[in-house]
């Protein structure tokens, strides 16, 4: 998939892409960095403990799927400029060492800037889905977005 | 400080920690491995771009913020249990190579577990602040946490 622009897509457009398998070695290392508690990066801890042994930090979840999201629809060929912020991150279930993580994207909401008609915002559901298709997380961001800049200023493709 | 544990503060209760300065080459590579978007990485295209210069990932903000929240707050002799989420993650302003940052965490909430007399959840509000005393990063989870092993059933720390 090109990288898209804020213009591409309209209100209920999903899109899909992965997997991504999440290691141990990975989770482990990725948690020593940023997340360093026991049931992230010690396995016999993590075993005692409520999870039954180690879990992916929920940051290191969300870094995997950003970085499904860039190469999937992002990057120096989109219209991709950031983003505010989310309205919600969760994680329903725990990512274990081996799990095959695929990512599910719904654009629920277009938002065109106020002050600049070359952009505005797409709110996407982004849910990534388990081997056994459970959602173990789910981030609702709005993605900052150029128009393609020959896309007429006031484009039909918006709502 | 040590690890906290549910019945340790109550609400209104801040924390302050730091500082970090997030440099450069940790923000590249940062974002090499999770968002790799010109604006992180590619410091031309970035001076070109709409923030005039790189800026990290916001997920590497947060992952910043973590490591300062585990490294005070968590860890092997804490009560933390992780998260089961956040109703908000926001960058209310970019943070460039050499910003320094400190966190402060204020506890909004304690909701004790329906179902687990050991436990319960805060709702806390971290914000990150540069060396100007800008918010760069603002995050509301719900924190889990056990109750000291020794605590009560039914703690008058609680709310």
């Amino acid at each position: 998939m090109a990288g898209v622009w804020y213009d591409d897509y309209d209100v209920g457009h999903v899109f899909e892409f992965g997997e991504v398998t999440v290691v141990k070695e990975e989770i482990i290392g990725f948690a020593r960095k940023y997340d360093p508690q026991p049931f992230h990066v010690d396995e016999e801890a993590a075993a005692a403990g409520v999870y039954g042994g180690i879990i992916a930090s929920g940051w290191h979840t969300v870094c995997v799927c950003m970085r499904l999201i860039v190469d999937n629809m992002m990057g120096s060929e989109s219209g991709s400029i950031g983003s505010p912020g989310l309205s919600e991150v969760s994680w329903p279930k725990p990512v274990r060492p081996g799990d095959t993580l695929r990512l599910r994207g719904e654009i629920l909401e277009k938002i065109p800037s106020k002050s600049k008609p070359d952009r505005g915002f797409w709110r996407v559901r982004f849910a990534a889905l388990n081997q056994d298709d459970e959602e173990v997380a789910v981030m609702v961001p709005l993605q900052y977005f150029l128009k393609r800049p020959d896309a007429p200023a006031e484009s039909s493709a918006g709502n």
